[in-house]
């Protein structure tokens, strides 16, 4: 594990306001890590609405299998989540240590097992011993606060270098409703979910099926157009609650919906960025936008073969606008693209066109881009209307450095 | 570029034998790199029977396009290779530069353009000069010699590190023949092919399309199985001759076929593993062993998702048999597969077993297993009999520094 925070980190956190009904928790379970909070529990005053999206893995990890089957209800009393054991495969002990936990939480806060959302980070494998977890709930749920959404961020890092919080207000009939978000994720991130955790909460009453349309809609270009290292985890989670009280929302056609969009696809961005900029090692930020591809697929799926292309990865390290390996990336994306037809840029220098090296274009501009630390490559494929944005970030020696050294 | 030697270079070479009707020369075109051979020319006294299997890249290089072009006659006069540039994407300029190559070679040898056969391997995206390329083809004419086959080697290589040579000698009818290969490649080699090269030649008479279905067969499980970071050149080309005089054989059933077929695997498996443990930043090589799949593709697309995760390889670098990260990589292939069906084994040392860690095991034995230069890893998914193997090597800093330090 390292110590140094990453470059790109935040230099100020947001301060992320009380959402009535909402408290949090974060102790130390001593999970894996000494001296540090593992343990993060969030509890609703009313059961609250959710929705959530999961890791495409054919081997998800036992919390994910547990929320998977008790999402249909809709319902949340709390959320448990510790860092440090990602109690993936972790066989019949991992699908019995969620149900301890989940009972566990149960007992504490009076309720069903089943409104208890359960979420693991850390290493996979190794049996999660949860024994201890009905004592650790009890202390928790005896210090929650309405004020503790930075501690949760926290409690729930693993190789994370920074906590990762986003939060927005927005307006329904005059009256003032918050979103409030942590994440955490570093490595194993990839465009279809990643290690990568992230819960939303939401005071504007909204029904569990919008929640659940729009958090699918919206992950398709936020959480799942990110990868660091094109690694999917067992145990990508993103939940989005609501604790509003009053009449729900239950329509998306609902005008009161609108502004509170916005905001919500703001904070998965922003949470979203934050994962890119704390990649394992990273030093850039690089946002891959294709245009002209045969379909939106078509171009989502080239930008993700340049963004994960460890040789197009390794040049923005060296600050090299070394488009031959973007052509490579495109080429071997397997998807419609002429080679005589791609143009491509780096930031506002175009390097190619039509196929060739642009005959006049300034390396030394180029090698200007190349140096910021956040960086705009884009690719016109020449053949239609396909659009896509991925976001990923550079690979550098430090990646191969803390994952070379991670479970020992 | 480094200067360092792969640890996993052989410590001998082998002599190649001479090929009747064959003749090879290396000489210096100062292409791009100065003081060393960097074009190659191989002779046929009379014309080769030919194949060859190509990069499925959607942008190829110029040469690539050439070739395939070419190839449905099945002769070739020569093969004209140079390394310190791809001439890919070139644009027409490209072209040009593939038939100005080929007319001077067919000028200097006095045959038809469409019997040279051409490769280029080196920087992607600049201009290919081949203006001196009559002259320098005139003077690689007059040193051709039988014996050229490790200069012609070291003339192709580009981020090698050594010379790639295999050969192997079968008897047919109480005759012995032969069958010298050669093969450039280190880095953006992926199982769809890789920037690499390989011209292999046979001195037994044979059909160009029986050549072509064993070639392409054969490729499957050696050059189309390895994999270094899973970026797939534009340039990627294998060429198979044979110069053979005589009744050529022409079925595939022929049993004269039988010793040529096990020597021709040989020598392409041979040629692979050199391509792996030439891995750029490689110490160790992998071989990842699949069985158990619901087919042999699933076990292939698994085996592939294990040796491409920078995940699994970090780990391998850093010694560490983490078991964890390969359930990772089996549940991100998007294959059938279930958790606690899986077994793992690092060696002979089974780590987990149905979905779960053994718990008897020695994670001492398991150490002691990564250690090694050469590591077998194998999985069953214990659903089917499909059955696969994939090779590679670990990721490592030096990959970074050799990658992020390219072009410039």
């Amino acid at each position: 594990m390292t110590e140094k925070v990453s470059p790109l980190a935040p230099r100020l956190y947001p301060e992320l306001p009380v959402l009535e009904g909402v408290k949090l928790a974060s102790i130390e379970a001593g999970i894996k890590y000494q001296g540090r909070k593992d343990l993060c529990l969030i509890v609703f005053d009313k059961p609250a609405e959710i929705a959530g999206v999961f890791t495409k893995s054919k081997c998800p990890s036992a919390p994910v299998d547990w929320c998977r089957k008790h999402l249909s209800k809709g319902k949340a009393k709390a959320i448990v989540i510790n860092s440090g054991n990602a109690n993936a495969f972790t066989g019949q002990k991992g699908v019995e240590s969620t149900e301890q936990t989940a009972k566990a939480a149960g007992e504490v806060l009076n309720c069903s097992e089943k409104s208890i959302f359960l979420a693991s980070t850390g290493v996979i494998g190794e049996p999660l011993d949860t024994s201890s977890f009905g004592e650790k709930l009890r202390m928790a749920n005896a210090v929650v606060k309405s004020d503790g959404w930075h501690e949760a961020a926290q409690a729930i890092m693993t190789t994370d270098t920074y906590p990762k919080l986003a939060s927005r207000k927005f307006e329904v009939d005059g009256k003032t409703y918050h979103i409030n978000g942590i994440a955490k994720g570093s490595g194993m991130i990839a465009p279809d979910m990643a290690t990568m955790l992230s819960f939303i909460v939401t005071d504007l009453a909204i029904d569990n099926k919008i929640l659940q349309e729009l958090l699918s809609r919206y992950t398709k270009t936020t959480f799942n157009a990110i990868t660091v290292d094109g690694d999917t985890s067992t145990s990508d989670t993103v939940l989005l609650m609501s604790a509003g009280g009053g009449r729900k929302i239950s329509s998306t056609k609902d005008d009161k919906l609108k502004a509170f969009k916005n905001a919500l696809q703001d904070v998965m961005h922003e949470l979203s960025m934050l994962l890119v900029r704390d990649g394992e090692g990273a030093t850039k930020q690089v946002c891959i936008e294709v245009t002209g591809a045969k379909s939106k697929g078509s171009a989502r799926k080239i930008a993700k073969s340049i963004a994960n292309s460890p040789l197009v990865k390794t040049a923005i390290a060296g600050e090299d606008a070394n488009w031959g390996r973007i052509v490579m990336a495109v080429g071997k994306a397997g998807e419609p693209a002429e080679r005589d037809l791609l143009t491509i840029s780096f930031g506002d220098v175009t390097v190619a066109r039509n196929g060739e090296r642009v005959p006049n274009y300034s390396e030394e501009e180029a090698s200007k881009v190349m140096q910021a630390d956040e960086i705009d490559i884009s690719i016109d494929i020449g053949l239609g209307k396909g659009h896509a944005r991925v976001w990923t970030c550079d690979l550098t020696k430090e990646y191969v450095a803390i994952n070379g050294d991670y479970r020992s």
